[in-house]
């Protein structure tokens, strides 16, 4: 076994070499090189913070451009302390990790809107949108729209179903939902719930704390009322924090001749470990890059 | 919050109602109605048995047809004991768990073929094909041999990988593998490996125990020289146990009118859940349904 073993399924290596021609940039180089304005934060009312009784926290950015009234209920729920003292409640895995209010009794503000549309797709039009360029199994055309992984086919438009993306529980009639109880993808893209929930969000760190927990044991991973159920301390809009406790995420602008040669980079990769660039990109393995910048 | 947000997400409630009308059938029950001899049972000798210091155990089927080579090696490595005492060295989020000797200079067993063939493709005739019937992003066509996701194109064939396939770590000379170092997919499928690794068997039992580990804090996922490494107690073949101590792994057949069946009701999902089935289905979430029978 040779030292070489340790660089094995990078994508990273010999940096210097495959900087020498500004054409073989690498995915991560690409991003290191993107300049400021390639970068857009996350809006601080569009950021969940969710600290876990591990002490790890959980950053959420929501999409109010894909389900409005959804986002609404939970920043409701999180400016009134909703979700404080709640827990995860069911780790399926290749599947989701979700949470909310175990006991499904604890009350909610009246604030809520309790019978909500579906908002599991929208219109196409008025949104931003750039195709990706490769087939995708599922939807007629994929791309990103302002830094959103998307799906588009017969003028309607929808978050897709990626690692990491978070969505709102429901039960068997489609307005049941209303963004109490929440699940992130933790396993290969569930892409047939496409367009039968409403996807909310992204996790944009923290997303070890959700994935690394013990699966759930009873049917569809649910733990069993003994099993420790991993705490849930607070859950809070970033915008309501003061300035300097703020954490800046930014996200690269789809809109950017930087991402396009990421995507371009990601679908040929060109690394010396590479001896097949596959020439094609999967839109859950294109995922816009983030970066977490210092609190102002 | 209702009980029903607990049966969110199953694609298996109203079992009952759903039965009533056959063509109705949910992925499950089809699963569950299959023949006996609509049931493959995984070559003993192409069964492996991993033992976690955690008491878990991880079955892994092996796949000679794609890589007889690697397959030989791994099966002496066991065989020799060779991978009992060494550990899980790597889990990076979305992407790998990875086994090995962490020191790296564990000697080989003699007979082990040090430089051996890449094997990451092999030529498609000879192989049984079932196409899967949907777009890919990556191969011109997927579908199933013998139970095994594959890729297809130019005459040539490969194993995808799909979450809990499992590979060979190699550095950056596509001939540097040699099977003493493997990983299993723990992400969204990286399907840009394809065709740049040889990928040896899939994990059939165990899975969780490779993914709900804590993450690695080095680069690329790597455990700290001082953090807790996994050990791994023992690996095995289990062609080489006792007949009562060889647990009976069986996939479902993909030349079976029941897989055919499996596919078409996971591609067009009509349980009450779903309100806008896909019509479509990924290879990677089109995995064989597998069972485990008691030892004989």
């Amino acid at each position: 076994m040779t030292k070489l073993s340790r660089i094995l399924l990078t994508g990273l290596p010999l940096l210097t070499l495959a900087a020498a021609d500004p054409k073989q940039l690498t995915p991560t180089e690409i991003v290191a090189a993107a300049p400021a304005n390639a970068w857009q934060t996350v809006p601080a009312d569009d950021l969940l913070l969710m600290d876990l009784a591990s002490g790890q926290r959980v950053a959420i950015a929501l999409a109010p451009a894909f389900a409005p009234v959804h986002v609404a209920n939970i920043r409701t729920l999180a400016r009134r302390g909703w979700f404080d003292g709640t827990s995860i409640n069911r780790v399926q895995d290749n599947y989701v990790t979700q949470w909310g209010d175990v006991t499904e009794k604890k009350p909610l503000p009246p604030a809520i809107a309790a019978t909500i549309p579906p908002e599991y797709e929208r219109p196409a039009a008025g949104l931003s949108f750039r195709s990706l360029g490769y087939r995708d199994a599922y939807a007629a055309e994929t791309g990103h729209s302002d830094g959103w992984p998307v799906g588009r086919e017969g003028g309607q438009a929808w978050l897709v179903h990626c690692y990491g993306m978070v969505g709102v529980g429901r039960g068997l009639a489609p307005d049941t939902g209303n963004g109490a109880e929440l699940y992130a993808v933790i396993g290969h893209a569930p892409r047939h719930l496409d367009r039968n929930i409403a996807v909310v969000g992204r996790v944009l760190g923290g997303m070890e704390s959700l994935t690394a927990l013990p699966r759930g044991t009873e049917a569809l991973g649910f733990y069993k009322t003994a099993d420790p159920h991993p705490g849930i301390v607070r859950v809070r809009v970033a915008g309501d924090l003061p300035l300097a406790e703020r954490p800046i995420y930014q996200i690269l602008r789809s809109d950017t001749p930087a991402f396009a040669a990421w995507v371009k980079a990601r679908a040929n990769r060109k690394d010396d470990f590479f001896v097949q660039p596959a020439g094609a990109l999967d839109i859950c393995n294109a995922m816009p890059p983030v970066r977490l910048l210092p609190a102002q």
